[in-house]
């Protein structure tokens, strides 16, 4: 086949190889290349495959061939490069999707298979949709959730500390402001237990650990910058999108978002194999309770823990499962700087902070440091308060933060406004999702400033006219929009009598 | 939300509506639009719902949105137009394919929800995929498969030819060259009996039956002039595409055909409904048999049979299943003129016909005449033989290529090669893949005169370089395409001892 001049086309089409051709160009006829067909693309002895589109009035010339960005950058052929196509060779590892769809069984050689070729970016998002379809829900055995943790992690970067003890912690997610990792892991750490944190970003919530924390210090931290953090400290607060853990993961949540399928044994599955990856030993796993939260009913939540623990088991990983309280934010900002605000609050022992944020994470560092078999069943609690209460905690902090950077301020937005009670009465509840959005629509978490500041909590007493929270935004516009959406969601906040 | 200017960008992405934003632009930020986000897009008073790509390089600007081809022409709105952006209500029909993929059953209503949102393109390939995957084999059930069927008449056009008896035929495919519909039609309607056909064009084969009508007359009919040739000839031979019969079908094809998913659930749906909406009430129905043809075995084939024909009566639709030699391509020409010679050769009875064309062909004939119950059986081939042989079919065929637009004379391509025998021996097996390859790498469909000529079929007789066939093509390069593909691939036709 006739070589074609690469051009970067700039089009962003996610994790998805997109390859551009001219509608009826003399290689499309002669090789029957048309909308959606796979080419493979070589150039210097690499190559990848690519899902094509057609383009017309000229974005592609004749004899040109257009890659998306991640295809560009994968291919690592320079703009102008001569490359060449040709039919790709069948993708072997599908058969095994169709094994699936079938109604068989997968062993872990074939779930390796598949996920090599995911992680080499060797699926189009249809051929994508069809294995998280294969795996949806009761399809996957527990066996099979297992043998699919193992392949996430082996078709990975992994970390290994060298000690026979390493401590994590994690929340299934949906309830925001919850930052308790930011002051657990000084707790822990403390103490004297390793607990070397990677933490995600927000998915599609106002904030996760990895902004809040960014909010604080650099968490952007290659393998031997985290390594040296935590020889020094004994633990980090990074992000874990820096270290490629479980990447096949992040390339499956692309397509398991626009879904929205509730995959359980999917979620299981990648945070699992996320933690493993990370060389942790013993897990925390947080998994709140409450109407708006992710899981409903204490029922499900025993389900969903002894799943947890099994599959936990298998992979060598154990497992401690806490049942907290989900019906309203932790703390009392949502957006990064607002909850960094919050951490420093409680980790200072400042008047006035967020109580709930304090007993959550003192709770919680209870467990870890119980679990760990170096605190007694009893004692983890009262251990935890003395070590935060005797300012230890926030020396740590500081020393972590030191060591990734430097300890930064946080600033609230430029621009606020309050919104207020229509009446008086008594808070009776707090819808987590639509106060997510707010701070989202705020600008969250890409303006690490913006989010929403609550002033009253379930069960205050508030008087008309009195103020719920606030909103804060770098623009006016955003500002505007986010109010536009409080004003009609007067559920965000109920009242009671 | 903030007006936007519209630009076409030129990208055919296939039946998906693909928008293209600016990588961190002020819309996307403020609501949360990233790559593979859905939104509605706002022209007029109508509006189309797209999945975004996100761009760099200026392809769109800060301010503009840019629209894939069909999005565009979807929208309607001309470039430079202001549009409106919103957050899409969400896909209620995509909860029914949730309920499906968690193993559920779906009645008509939901099935008719699913296709109305598929044809007005509100489903991204990704929610596509989860749709077709759903319906895969085993898991639709046989009412399912009825219901779908309906769904897919009634969510396109349907023709009314308010005629008691409305005959028409099919092939399930696989079978270079096998385009007995153009000796069939004009053999039925020189009879008297009713036969509008509506023909596809090549998906993955070297030519459809609307490819090889097309080298003859004119087959972009539309309704009105369907009606004309009908109403003056009892018949035509269109393209079924110029009328949206079931269009629905055509969608889910798109992500079918890279998926490779043999779901036999889907193509039962997609014949029936196409043949029902296009008004027949008796389908004469071909499943040629072969080891590389669609369907390997009788068993297989019988049990096939038995499904459509079910399915058939709950739509309407009278069935009659004939199986068929699957063991090599009909006639000797492949590719659009090449077979159109065949089917001219058969019609004017010249010397030298292909003699399995013309039997073939009178066995359907014969087979439609007694299914109308207008002929007794077992009198049917000898009555479609009369009607051929006494030249009333060719007068015929000729009537309806007038009506469509005059009959013109096929073209071969411009070059050709022959491909000789390395052997002396009798041919033992020909490979109707492989074959209908070698025509697409020389050409075939979009060049009509490109293709293979058999000189030698199953059981001749050659001797050691003596001519196989011959492939045409317009291009020196694509015959030399073609014959590359045929000297890597010595099974393509087997020569025994």
């Amino acid at each position: 086949m006739p070589e074609l001049i690469l051009r970067q086309v700039g089009i962003d089409t996610y994790h998805e190889n997109i390859a551009y051709l001219p509608i009826g160009c003399e290689i499309c006829r002669s090789q029957g290349f048309g909308a959606l067909s796979k080419i493979e693309v070589h150039y210097g002895g690499r190559s990848i495959l690519a899902t094509l589109n057609m383009t017309e009035n000229g974005l592609v010339k004749g004899g040109e061939i257009g890659l998306s960005h991640a295809a560009f950058r994968r291919l690592g052929a320079p703009e102008g490069a001569r490359v060449s196509l040709s039919h790709p060779n069948p993708l072997l590892s599908f058969d095994f999707v169709r094994h699936k769809l079938e109604g068989g069984h997968l062993d872990k050689s074939q779930f390796l298979a598949i996920l090599s070729d995911i992680v080499a970016y060797r699926y189009s998002n249809i051929e994508l949709t069809a294995f998280v379809i294969a795996c949806y829900q009761q399809s996957l055995t527990e066996p099979e959730i297992g043998y699919l943790t193992e392949a996430m992690i082996e078709t990975g970067e992994r970390i290994d500390w060298d000690l026979p003890l390493v401590l994590d912690k994690h929340c299934i997610g949906g309830i925001p402001g919850n930052r308790t990792t930011m002051i657990v892991v000084p707790i822990v750490a403390a103490f004297g237990l390793p607990i070397p944190k990677t933490s995600s970003r927000a998915i599609t919530s106002p904030s996760g650990t990895a902004d809040t924390m960014e909010a604080l210090a650099n968490v952007r931290l290659g393998l031997d910058e985290m390594r040296a953090v935590v020889a020094a400290e004994g633990a980090c607060i990074a992000w874990g999108g820096s270290v490629a853990l479980a990447p096949a993961d992040d390339i499956l949540i692309s397509v398991e978002r626009p879904l929205n399928l509730d995959s359980e044994g999917q979620m299981i599955a990648s945070i699992l194999s996320k933690k493993r990856a990370a060389g942790s030993t013993h897990l925390l796993l947080d998994i709140p309770i409450g109407p708006t939260a992710k899981v409903h009913s204490t029922e499900e939540a025993e389900r969903l823990k002894k799943r947890f623990e099994r599959i936990g088991a298998r992979v060598g990983l154990q497992l401690r499962v806490v049942f907290t309280d989900g019906l309203q934010p932790v703390g009392r900002g949502i957006g990064p700087a607002l909850e960094a605000l919050d951490v420093l609050q409680v980790l200072q022992r400042k008047p006035g902070h967020p109580e709930d944020l304090r007993e959550k994470s003192l709770s919680l560092a209870g467990e870890l440091l119980e679990f760990s078999g170096k605190v007694a069943a009893g004692e983890g609690l009262d251990r935890a308060r003395e070590i935060l209460d005797s300012g230890q905690a926030w020396e740590k902090f500081q020393g972590i933060a030191r060591r990734q950077g430097g300890l930064k301020e946080p600033r609230p937005a430029r621009h606020s406004a309050p919104v207020s009670s229509p009446r008086t009465g008594r808070i009776g509840a707090i819808h987590n999702q639509k106060i997510a959005r707010t701070a989202k629509l705020a600008g969250a978490p890409q303006d690490p400033g913006a989010g929403v500041y609550l002033e009253k909590k379930l069960g205050d007493a508030v008087a008309s006219g009195e103020v719920l929270f606030r909103v804060f935004a770098e623009t006016e516009e955003e500002l505007s929009f986010a109010l536009q959406y409080v004003a009609a969601n007067p559920d965000l906040i109920t009242i009671g009598g």
